[in-house]
């Protein structure tokens, strides 16, 4: 996503770490207490400017959301919705998702959501795409056992690429959508970059893939 | 596929039983003798006309295939190509592929593929899917170890559930693609019924899946 560079986006992040925490690595497992109470943690890698992490949060009051985004103009720009909404149980994090396991303990997060991530569709970037198997195991690692990611993407060669590299690495394609919006998925809440793509006429792609239980250290 | 009663099949099949085995069961475990060479069995599920099985048999001489249709007046049909083109490496067998095991030994076939299977769309026809469970556990039995399906079709619902049928089934979902004919894939053969869903403009969807290798009795 490229933003122009907003002028006072770090004096407004600054301003609000109630909702951006500015020593987000001293909340690596303690993040309920954060929040106040024991509810589910669902995380959003690249959250760009938060429409989706904040639909879902006001749709779901019951699980506690974490957006991540590492450009700063463009969290800002999420920053401005949650202030907006006052949602106790959304937080957002500007720090690179390739980092999570400073943020967040084993088992820490209930489910991740990847939309729209950047496709990198050269092959000599495969290592960049967020679905690549450095990633998944980040991933693994910080998610409970069994799990789950759901990712959303308009780009065909990202998504073929995903699915296969999630079942190489020994996950479960629990279920796929290749047309998401002509289907009967209910509750679905568009990202900026969902609108912008269906609106051209172009096919959402969904998976949910399942990391399998094994015997961990 | 729905095609007139062919007058005359019935006999015509059994005229040639150097192409259409009348005692397939016989052939259990025997098939490298019946080919007389030690080349790799292949097999497709539901050929239809025999199109895809008799362009592959052209292309790759060094590789038996074994086209298996129900339907004698379909079956009859391949059976004219397979006269005409006179090919060594092509057998038909008129038989139900729920059975495979009557007809192959455990690790006899090195690929299995399918085309276009019928996709019955209502999910209380789920299991008469040739890519249900149970079917993959009858090819796993006759497949080598770590042996994979090849499957295209048209059909999204029947992509969709292929999918993740295959993954929970425990499969590797070795490479996906949204749309073969738009793609850089190397000699992708057609069937009739991809030659007719190509040509109204519809996508064509294939999968490489495999088998992981487990312990055997
Ligand atoms: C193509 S945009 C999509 C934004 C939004 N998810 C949507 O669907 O509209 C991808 C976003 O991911 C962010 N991003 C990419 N890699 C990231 C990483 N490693 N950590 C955090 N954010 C990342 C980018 O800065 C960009 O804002
Ligand atoms: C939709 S047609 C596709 C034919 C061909 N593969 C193509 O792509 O043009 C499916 C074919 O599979 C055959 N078929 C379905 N179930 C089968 C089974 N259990 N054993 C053998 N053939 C089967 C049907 O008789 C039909 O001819």
């Amino acid at each position: 996503m490229r933003v122009r560079n907003r002028p006072g986006a770090a004096e407004l992040v600054a301003a609000h770490p109630e909702y951006i925490p500015n020593e987000p690595k001293k909340l690596k497992g303690h993040w309920q207490e954060r929040f106040k109470n024991s509810n589910l943690i669902q995380i959003e890698i690249g959250t760009g400017k938060g429409q989706f992490i904040v639909g879902m949060a006001k749709a779901h009051p019951e699980i506690n959301y974490i957006g991540i985004e590492m450009q700063l103009s463009v969290v800002s720009l999420a920053l401005d919705k949650l202030i907006a909404e006052e949602l106790p149980n959304l937080q957002l994090l500007h720090v690179d998702g390739s980092d999570l396991t400073d943020y967040f303990a084993e088992n820490e997060v209930d489910q991740i959501y990847l939309n729209f991530s950047d496709p990198w569709p050269k092959k000599k970037h495969e290592k960049r795409r967020l679905t690549f198997k450095t990633f998944l195991a980040i991933d693994e690692e910080i998610l409970k056992p069994n799990g789950e990611i759901h990712f959303k993407t308009d780009n065909q060669g990202l998504f073929e690429y995903s699915l296969s590299s999630f079942s190489k690495y020994g996950m479960v394609i629990e279920q796929v959508w290749l047309d998401l919006h002509q289907s009967d998925y209910q509750g679905n809440i568009m990202t900026e970059y969902e609108e912008k793509f269906s609106n051209k006429g172009q096919p959402i792609y969904r998976v949910e893939a399942r990391f399998i239980s094994k015997a961990r250290d």
